[in-house]
Order: structure tokens, then C-alpha cells, then sequence
């Protein structure tokens, strides 16, 4: 089914969200108050106005309570966002996400009524430094404080040519294996008789010590 | 093993870096020309200096081509990012990673040398698109372009106190079932008499329209 | 009983409100990230400090908590008395007071927790404007929303030399005189022999038509 | 009977002045250079014009020498304010109300020919303090060095349920007790068989002492 | 007699006031609130200050009220310029003289106390162009609206080697010779037997209509 | 004889050159490239047309080669009025004058080639000066170094209804007396019987020595 | 045979690189974001189109690909010469010459793919460097290491109306005369009986020690 | 022997001067009125001080009277750079060098009294436009209107092998060759026996358009 969305603010984050929506085939409604942005983006969306998000009748007349999802990606004008939060709340809207420079600012978006908050360069700094500091986890998700799910690229030649029965991977890992992906293909629940290689790509969960474990098997590093 | 980092500037995204990286118990150099964002940050990182990224000199002081990895987070400044990836570089670093504004800069970076080039702002932009678009589904690793990892939360009581044999969750939906969270527990790979109670979150594998129509099943949407 | 304030921000409408205070003998600590404003003032009140009112540490440091009232003086700048406002109200200030630019403004400081607020420019319009059609009404209090109580200077001699009883001051103007001002004597509940004189102040209750009718029958206009 | 007023200057002070005049259905003229401005308020008030206060040829077009008002709102460009007051006194106008910054910038203005001056944040900031400093006192008129009008909010239940003969009001506190407010009812001139109620509003007049111990005597304070 | 001079602002024109009353042994005090030119010129006057001369307290602590005159060099900034005078004037200067901007500063000037207004550019113009126009007038003192006191220069042989009395100079131009110079030497009244030579200078009193007769009869323009 | 002028730069300076020459009924091109001047002032001079002075073309197309004198009225911007003066000087202009901030601007433009260099703001600081050390000097023409011709307010009545013949004027001061001025009366080559009244002013030509002992004779200074 | 060139940037350098071409007869595309630089010379140029070397589509739309030659002549803004050039890069252009800043600015231009780089101030810098120390040396390009080709004004009578063979030219000198320049005539190969004059030019060749010996024998220093 | 050089402004075409002056052992004295500057390039020159250009008299105490050489490299500040050429004309200096932004600004300093003007960017446009539009001339000099000295490399096979003889070069030609450069060997008036290969350079004299000729008869263009 499909939904309606506003976005509010043009820069990177909001264009980026935009084009993510357009690419689902969501409706989307583009606002920024440069004339300049908007008339540059204005065939990539549903529809694209000029609008200063801190004016009320203007998002009055937007319509904005009646979005199912309203974006404030106004992050880096503290000011602009926390009014334009405010008027969007007045107006009933159903679901906002805001973008936030600081934890402060995110608690005041909070407060204002906002229900879900972004941190973009704050999370993207943190994926950065794991898969920095991890040898081969290409993505991870924390399921809770000890287990991960966690996609690990086979960088040695170490498993070559081995089941995963000769390997005996779940006992001397801890881990479940839930997909081995090699290239563009993907085998779910491989079974004990699967040959790793390396460069295969491997779906794993379990306890994230046992997922640095693994990690480190795989490591090209000496 | 330990290993060295050096972060080039320290706006939000190259702190969030550097605080991740020292959670993790990393060696960490940061290095930003701005004396008072290097004052505050100092006894955060292991060691803090304030240096000019564009000037060769005080690059090849810093020892940068004997890091384990050298964090580019100069974003905003293409001309600074540019200059710095070619100095260390030159320098010798083993391992670049450079934050970039848009595509074309981190096109430029690339052909500069750095190793990998990550986008914040578009980053994040695509998945807050994605968490809108899907009811429920908290997060997702894409394995192939039909293969998708996710963490759903079941949203409706349509499955309460129903066991995975009951629901017969496999036939019914594609997906392999990987792990059930309920508050910080998780239990990998549960058994076929393992109950579903609303508020649960499902790790499944399996072809994305699956993965689509499970997150429909579990909606609180009409 | 001695209470204890913490100003934050110096401006003129701050710097009013630390003066008023200092002249009843109150404690109070005065906050702005100015120097050259803290340096200025710093005789004027108990205590002057520099401080970023958007630093949570700094305000910490101040033991804001447990000031009896805090006002926040930032209004020009929406962003700082936002976000003061928040840090000072987790602190657990007993009773904030802020000034706010407009309306919304105000709005967006009420949900962050300021407890009232004060609108200068916007206040004293109203008060200029109400003097200004007004003939003689020197000062008003509106008691409710059709009585007032005003202080209305006899601006012709009509009333020269005559007593409340000659007048029948309380039929013939359906008011209740509470008082009658003559240079610096002030004559409350004036007895039925008390004589009115061209240039005294009339201290009158009463709907508020009643009293623009005495306001126009007072007037020196023609 | 209706008058004429110029409002020079389109901001909060300018516009509340103008937005209280026509709520009393005055003839108002608004003058700014900010065209913005002058369009965003034109149907406000009942001419607007985009004009130069600095300019005295543009002054004399409007003929400012024939209103009964002209009320100089550009506090903040003291140049500008100066300039437009002694423009408009040299056209001969006949009540000018000026709005100034500081002290020395009103003595100025005087000089120069304005009739009165306002000083908006000073003044509120006054008001301010002294209801922070009193317990309940909402408002009050400075009728003499010595005698003070003001509506105090009963806070507390000591009184609650007692008439004022029980409470032998006139004697124990030396006022006199004008009025009592209820939600919006207000009852004049009360008789000694009235009740008060903890949330009443009590307009009394006397002197400053007397009404400070009423205060303290209201008060929820320990 | 000696006297004392106080001079507010130390651009050019302050700066040229200085320098002229130095060079005739006054006593003169120099005041700017830019530490730079006061510390270039400090030498140049008896004494120079940094002071800021819209802070009533500063000007007090010079003693301003006790020079024999104050200039107020201030004219591009109106602001200061209007509350310097204003301080000046309270704390009793004797005599000031301000320089303007504009016609219209100049009258706020003088409403605030000014005892004389110069406007240096204006009357520079003024000047200039009379030079340009005339033929041969250095110099001009305009003693009523009919009568003028011109130094011109003789351009023209015409007059050269023949008498005053030959030449019948007063009854041909209806103008007293007061003064010939010639080089640096200067014969005034002088008689009939003097002799008028190419390069001469003659100062003549008489009517203007006159005085221009003179000039271009002295012309070497054909 | 009617001249043609060209002035370009419509600050203060140049707009008074342009206003004095339009009294004198000349010719005068204005020239600035501010639009706004332009349109100001294009009804005040012959001709007004926007142009940049530093545009050769320009230049080129206005003819100002053939006009007889043209006014760098430029100072302010040293780069224009050089290049300005350089230009016109190529285009043949027959006198160009020009205005200087600083002695070193003007010995440049002297090179460049003006004919001649005015300093408004230092030659009017002079005059200043030299007014305010002097008792009753109105003006002066310094003739030599050693002569003056002044002329002075006679400001106290000890010469009052004396006739010059009973003062011994000539022999007492080593003045000669050319000129009494009664208000707006001129007494040319006065009489052995004229009378002196206290506020005539005198117009004296003499050795500067004796003009100053006059000046003191006449002085209300005690 | 007539290629063709597109110059992006019209500062002094670009319009230079502009102009010599046109001269030549090429075809000159040139693209400037400045409109009015466009306008400015657009007669000058094939065609001149505004446009933001930055906009990717732009520049395809410019079709720079197929150009002979393009020449990124955006110095001193960093950002756009690299972008500018990796973008006519990736469009397939042929061949490009960039204008750098610095030295690591023109190793960023090269590794992003500019053919070659050119250092106007730089180069210019050390032309005239070797022009100031060198007597008489007007021009010389730099063969080898050891080998020059020099123009030598001969600024000293020492060799007037000698032949070459009586000065044993080639023994003295160890140098090739390969031109004599007199005025505008130049005799290429000189025979032994050319005689030499002061003021003429020798182009001579062969190792740097011996032309700088010929440069001191001809120069009029003692 | 070694002279003396004073370079005033440190900017990239300064800087570089200096470099190359430092190359060749002169004693040069570097001059800026940016600390920074100053203090960067201190240790590449004999001595460097900080001083402002436009300071007649920090200028003297730098005695650049006594300089053999002065460069004013000042050019994009175009006031300084004509204030600092007076001042030097002024101070005695013998030959003074001065870098020009245009033809305009180079006038100008000539008459100021600069002995040479050098335009860095213009000059170096010409340049590059020569090389890009002939095939492989690398550089030349153009000794009159119609003879050229210039380097060419040889970019066929077509002289492959083949002797100066057997080409007949001079005839075919009608150039001198005096000197075929091989690598960094240079052999000069090669004998007719002389071998000429691809990536040869050849040093020829003649007339241009046989110049030319060479180029296109050795290029590798079809």
C-alpha cells in the first residue's frame, strides 16, 4: 500500500531520502525554501514547493497534518527545526522523524514531539570504526547486547575446499551459519556438506565474541 | 591485536569515529587545525594534534604512513579532502578511508587514492527511507539483490501464544527463522514449539518479497 | 525570605530584570558567554560568570538545579534559549522564566519545560497603544474581560472644585473611585466631601465602558 | 471619535502597537523600508507604505505633520530613530511617542522632540522581576512612593470559607479591598459577607508594606 | 592665552584638527576608542586616550566639562556622533563644534547642543568648485551677499609695467586694491604709483559683480 | 563664459562640486557607477550617467577628453581614483582635479598626471583649528607668511560708537582697515569718522602679528 | 589544420589563453559560471556559454569530449579545477591542460587525470628572477643541463664597429653566434666580417658559464 | 658579483623570485605585512621582516633606496602595489620591478615609475595557447617580427636514420639547425653528417613560417 511523505529540507540527507521513497514508488512532497533547490529536484519527487518550514500558514496549507510520514531533515539549523517540528506537530501529523546535530538537539526534538530522531554522521562514524577495527565483518546487526548477526568475508585460504562438516563450524565457532553467499548468489541454511572458499561471504549468529572469533579465522592478517 | 588509527577532522562525523574507535580500545591519533576543537577532544583520543591537513610537513611529522588506517573526515571542504588524501597518500598509509559530499567528490577521491569513500548524509538517507517504507522491519542487511537479512517486530496479536509449528512458519512465508528476540534475550535458531508473542522481533533470511510479505503479516496497519 | 536567581543573558531585558532584583536585595548570578558584557556587570550582581548557556557541563557546574528561579534572556537567539531551556529544565530548575521572539516561539519553550513566558517587544506595543487612544488613562489593569482598573489623570477643569457628592461620581459614571492621587498624596477610599481638581489621577473600578467614559468625559480634547 | 496613527517601524514593537490599534478600530498608517515587511502586514492595518524614515521628503509625502500619533518603533538603529523623530517633529507632528535602547539613547530623542519614550525590554524586565520576587502578586500600579494597587492570587487555604468580617480583613492589613476576581466574574467593591477562596484574585489598595505582608500572607511558600 | 582643546575621533579630519592646533602650541587631548590610531598619534598631541565617547563614564573621567572646546570629529557613524555631543553637552562643555554628515545630522547637531557644525566635504565641494569656475581667484571671502574679498592672480601682459594710476584701476573696475603680492612679499594700499605685473597677485575688495570683471580681464583664457 | 565639467564620483564631496557648479549655471556631467545615485541626483545636473571609471571604453564613449575640467571626486577608493585619473589623463582630459585622502594618494595621482589635488577633510581640519584658536577671526586669507587679511567680529562695546579716528586705529593695530560689515551692510574703505558698534565685523589686512593683537582687543574673553 | 579548444574559466590567465588563440584563428569555446564575465567577451571568443564546470551535465551537454583540447584555467579555486577536470575527464576529452596553484594542487590535477600543468605565477616568477640577475640577458631557453640558447643585448661600446673575426668570437667565448638582431632585421648565421654595435642582440649558443661570461664582457656595469 | 634584491609581497609570484634568486646565491631581503608569511619563508631568504608596503616610512628604514633591485610584487591589491612604487620611486630605489594585474594597472605603475611591469597570468596565457596550438615546438623565442629561435621535437619516423645530408635540411627547409639535443646531450652546429632520430629535439633559427613548416613535417598528427 502505498503512502504519502513529506520532506522537509533538500540538503544531502533529505535529497537522499527522497530518491530512496521515489525509487519505492512512494508519494512524496519535496519542501525547502530555496528556489534554487527545489526547482533542480523538482522532477526527481511527487511534487516540490517552496515553502519556509517555520511559517505555520504555509504548512498549514501543505496539508502536512494529513502525510503518514513527515522527514524534518533541517538538521544543521537548530532553529529551523525545532520550530518546523512544533508547527508540523500542531498541524497532527501522524509520524515525524527528524534529523538531529547533537543529543541535545535531539532531546529538544524529542520534547517537541517529534517520534523518531536521526544522528547521521554520528551512526555513520560509529559503522565506520567497527568495520574498521574488524578484519572481515562486512555489516553486522546487534540483536541485543551479546548476540550479533553479522555478514563475514572469507579473506584467507584457510577453509578452502572444506564441508562445513569437516570444518565442524558450529561446535568450534558457537555460531550458527544461516547463508553463504558467493558472488551474487545466496545459499540459506547451507547444509553440512557446503564447501567454503575463499571470498565466500558468510551469514553468521551468535554471541558477538564468537562472531570476533570468526573474524579473526578468516583474517588476511598475520 | 591493537591496531593505529588517525582521524583528520573532528566534526561530528570524525568524533563519532574516534569515540567509537576508543570504545573499542583503539590507538587513537586525532588531528583537526581548529586548537579549540582539539582542546575539548583531547582526553578523548589517545593523542590530539593540531595540524594542517593540506600541509605536507606537518602530515610527514605525524608519522601518517605507519598507521594501520588513516580516517579522512573532511567532508565539507572538498578542496582540504582532496589535498589531504594525496599527502598521506604520498606518505605511504596503508589503508585510506575518506568521508565524501557527493558522488563526483568521492569520485575524485578515489582516483586520489583513497581506499574506500563513505557518504553520511545519502547513507542514512536511504535507510531512514527504507525503515518508513517497511512496517516493521527494524533493520536489513541486503546479501544479494534478492536475498535480504531482517529484523522484524511483530506489531499485531495475530500470532500470540502460536507456535512456529503451528504458524507452519517456514511454508508459509520462505524464510528460514534465524533468531526470536524478546527484550535482551535471544534465542538463535529456535525449536518448532517455540512460541511468537507480539512485541517479539524475528531474524528471517530469505528472498526479499518474502521478507515484504512477513513484514505485512505482522503490521498494526489496517 | 531571600530568594536566589540565575539570569542568563545580559541584554538589555536580562540586565533590567538583574537590576530590579539586586535593588530588592535578592542573590543573583548572572550567566552570558560574552566576556566583555560579564566584565561590565560583574560589580552590578552577586556573581557574574562566562558560560555557553548550550553547554550542558557549564550549567551543571553552576548548580542551576538549585536556583529558586531561573530566567532565560536569550530570546533573539531561538536556537540558545532552546536549548538552554532544556539543559537548565533536566537540571531540575524549580521555576523558569523565558523570553520569547514570537509566538511560536513561545510555544516551543513551554513544551521544552519553561514554566512562563515573557514576550517584551510585543507586551509593551500593546500597553503603547492602549495609552495612545486612551484620553487621560495613565495605567490599566484588566481584572477580567469587561472590568478594569485604571488610573485616568482629570485633564480639564469641569470637575474644578466640585466634591464626589456635587458630582455623583458613582451614579453618574457607574465606577468605584478607590482612590484619589494629588502630586505624591495619595487619598485611598476618598470620603463624599473629597473635592476633585484639574490635574489629579482618579483611581476607578468598574466595567470597562464605564471607565472610557469617565476617560473621555476627563479629556482636554474637544 | 476616532484618531490617526503612524507606526514607524514594521518590528514586534511596531507590529503590536499597529495589531492593538486596530483591534480598537484605529485609522493606522504602517511605514517601513523592508518591502517584505510592509507586504506580509499591508492588510493588517489600514495603509502600509514602503518608505525611508531617513528620508524627510518621503516623510512630508505622507503628511506625518497631520496625525494625531506618530509612534518611531526603530529602537535598534539609533541613527535611524533619531533622524526619523526629528524629520517628523520638524514636520510638525503632534504627539511623538518614541522607542529607545538605553537611557542615553532616550535623553536624545527627547532632545530631539519626542514626546515620550518607551524602553520595552528595560521596562519588562522590571515587571518581570518584581512578580518573581513577590509571591503572588500578578500585576500592580505604583500609585505614590508609598501606595501600591494590586491584584494578588490567593494561594493558599487559610482563608478558604471565611468572610471578610470573619477575617476582620480592612483592620489586620491595613488595605482596602477593591474587588475579588473568580475565573472571569469580578465582584466590585465586595461586601464584609463575601467569602474568599484559595484561587481568588484580590485587587486591593494601600500602602507597599501592607500589601507585601497580604503577599507573603497568600503565599504557598513555607 | 593658552587653551584646551579636546578633539573625539582621530580620522582625517580629527587628525588635521589635531595637527593644527599643535602647531599652535595648544594644549589638546586626543580621543579615539581604536587602541591602533591612538597609539600612532600619541605623540603627535599633548595627550592621547583610548575611550569609547558613547560611555557617559568615560567621558566624565576626562573631565570634558572643563575644556575650552570639544570637537566631536565623529560624522560617518550618526549614532556616535549624536550621543557624544549629547554626553559632551551634560557634563558642560563650554563650546562644541561637531562635524556632519548630512544637512539633517547637522539640525540633530544642534537640537542636541552643538554650538557649530562644519561639514568638510560639502564645503570643500563648495570651494572647488568656485576656483574651477573663476579665472583666476584663489581665494575668496564672501563678505555679504553683494560684497566679496578676492586674492586674484594677474595671467594675462595686459596690465604689465603700467601704474595703478594709469591703469585708472578703481574707477575702471569700481574695486579697492588692498595688497599686491609678488613672490612672498606684500605691499598693501599700495599708491598709485605702484606697478601690476604679469604673475602678480592683487586682493580686492568690491562688489562680486565687480570682482568678476577683474577675473576675467586677468584671465589668459581668450 | 559657459565651461563644460565632468565629475565623477557622487559621494558628499563630488555631489556639493556638482550642486555649487549648477548654481553658477554650468555644464556638469555626472558620473557614477552606483545606480541608485544616479537616479538620485539626475535632476540636479545637466546630464547624470552610470558608469565605471575605471572602464576605459567607457570613458572613451563620454568624451571626456573634451570636456574643460574634470573632478575625480573619487578619494575614498585609492585603486578607482588612480586608475580614473590615469584614464581621463589618456583621453586628453585639459585639467583634471582630483581628491586625496592622504598626502602619499595625492603626490600618486600628481604623478599620474592631475592637475591639481584637494584634501577636503585635512584642509577643513585646518581651517577648524585655526577658527577655534582665534577670539572673534571669522576667516582668513593668509597672504604671505607674514600677512593675513581676516576679517573679526568685534565682540565686546569697548570701542562702541568710537570713531576710528578717536581709536587711532591705523596707528594702534599697524592694520589697515578695508571693510566694516553691519549685518548684511558693507562698508567699503571706511571713513575716518565711521563708527565701530560692538558686532560689526571688520575686515583688516596687516602683518599676522597685528591681526592677532586685534583679534584679542576684540575678544569678549575676559 | 584549424582544432579546436574549449577554455574553462575567464579569469586573466583563461582570457589570455582566450585571446592568443583567437589570434591564431582557432576555434574557441569558453565557459565561464560568471554571467558577466560571459557577456563581457563573448564577441571576443567562437562562443562563450555560461556554465558551472562543477554541473557534470553541463559539461556533457558541451560536448567536451571531443574537443582537441581543453584547458582548466580555475586556479585558485581548488574544488572546482579538480572537479572540472575529473569530470572532463571521465567525458573522454583528449587532452588537458590545467592551471594549479601550488605544487601539490598540480599533483592532485595529475593523478585526477590532467595531461599537463601549468604554474603562471610560479614560472613567471623565476623568469624574471633570472632576467634581474643576468646583465644583459633578455630570453634564453634552457637546452640541458649544461647548454643554453640566449639573447644578449650588447650594452657596452667595448666591441663597436669590430668584425666577428677580429673579436675571435667563437676562441674567445666558446659560443655559437647564431643570429645578430639590429632593431628589426635579423641576420641569421652571421658571417666572420658582421660587425657588431652597441644595442645589438646576440643569440648565441652553447654551455651556461660561457654565455654568462658573454653577458658580464657585454654589460654596461663596471 | 652578487647584487641585492628586495621582494615585496609573498604571494605565490614573490615567493617564487625569491626562490629562484635564493638559487643562484643573491642576497634577498623578503617584505610582508603578514606575520604568517614572513614567518613561514623566513629561513629560504637572507632576511625577511614584516613591514607594510604603503608605510613611507617603514619603508625607508629598510633602506630600499640602496637595493639594486626592487620587485613590488604586490599586483592584486592594486592600490598597495602603486602606493609602494611611489614610495620606492620616492626612497631612490634604481630599478624597480613591478608585477601588473592589467594593461591599465601596468600603465599606472609606469608612470609611478616602475622600470619593468611583468603580467604573470597574461603572459603565461600567451605561452600556453603557442604550445597547445603548434604540434611539437616546446619552446621559442621570437627574435623579430619573422625569425624565430625555437625548439622541436621530433615526433615520426619519417627523418628516421637519416643523415642532415641526405635530408638536405637547410634547403628543404630553409632553417639553421644549431643544435640537436639528445636526451640531456646536446650537440651544437651538428656536422652534416649528423643523424636525426624520433625524440630528437632540434634547435632552429630562420623564419617562422618555415618554423612551421618543420613543425607540421615532424608532428605526429595526420
Amino acid at each position: 500500500m502505498k503512502q504519502t511523505f513529506a520532506v522537509i529540507g533538500l540538503g544531502r540527507f533529505g535529497l537522499s531520502v527522497c530518491q530512496s521513497l521515489i525509487e519505492e514508488e512512494q508519494e512524496v512532497l519535496a519542501i525547502d525554501n530555496d528556489e534554487e533547490l527545489v526547482t533542480s529536484y523538482k522532477d526527481l519527487v511527487t511534487q516540490a514547493v517552496i515553502a519556509d518550514a517555520q511559517d505555520e500558514d504555509a504548512m498549514r496549507d501543505l496539508d502536512l497534518g494529513n502525510f503518514d510520514h513527515v522527514v524534518i531533515a533541517l538538521g544543521q539549523n537548530i532553529q529551523a527545526s525545532v520550530l518546523a517540528t512544533l508547527i508540523v506537530k500542531e498541524l497532527g501529523a501522524k509520524h515525524i522523524v527528524a534529523k538531529a546535530e547533537t543529543t541535545m538537539h535531539g532531546r529538544a526534538l524529542e520534547k517537541i514531539g517529534a517520534d523518531s530522531i536521526v544522528f547521521p554522521e554520528r551512526d555513520m562514524g560509529q559503522r565506520v570504526a567497527h568495520r574498521l577495527i574488524s578484519h572481515n565483518i562486512l555489516n553486522y546487526l546487534a540483536l541485543s547486547d551479546t548476540y550479533t548477526l553479522a555478514e563475514i568475508r572469507v579473506a584467507n585460504d584457510k577453509f578452502n575446499g572444506k564441508t562445513l562438516a569437516e570444518l565442524n563450524f558450529h561446535d568450534q565457532f558457537g555460531l550458527m551459519l544461516v547463508a553463504i553467499a558467493r558472488n551474487n548468489d545466496v545459499q540459506v541454511s547451507p547444509p553440512a556438506t557446503a564447501i567454503i572458499q575463499e571470498g565466500d561471504t558468510l551469514s553468521v549468529i551468535g554471541k558477538t565474541v564468537d562472531v570476533d572469533r570468526l573474524d579473526e579465522a578468516t583474517s588476511d592478517r598475520i
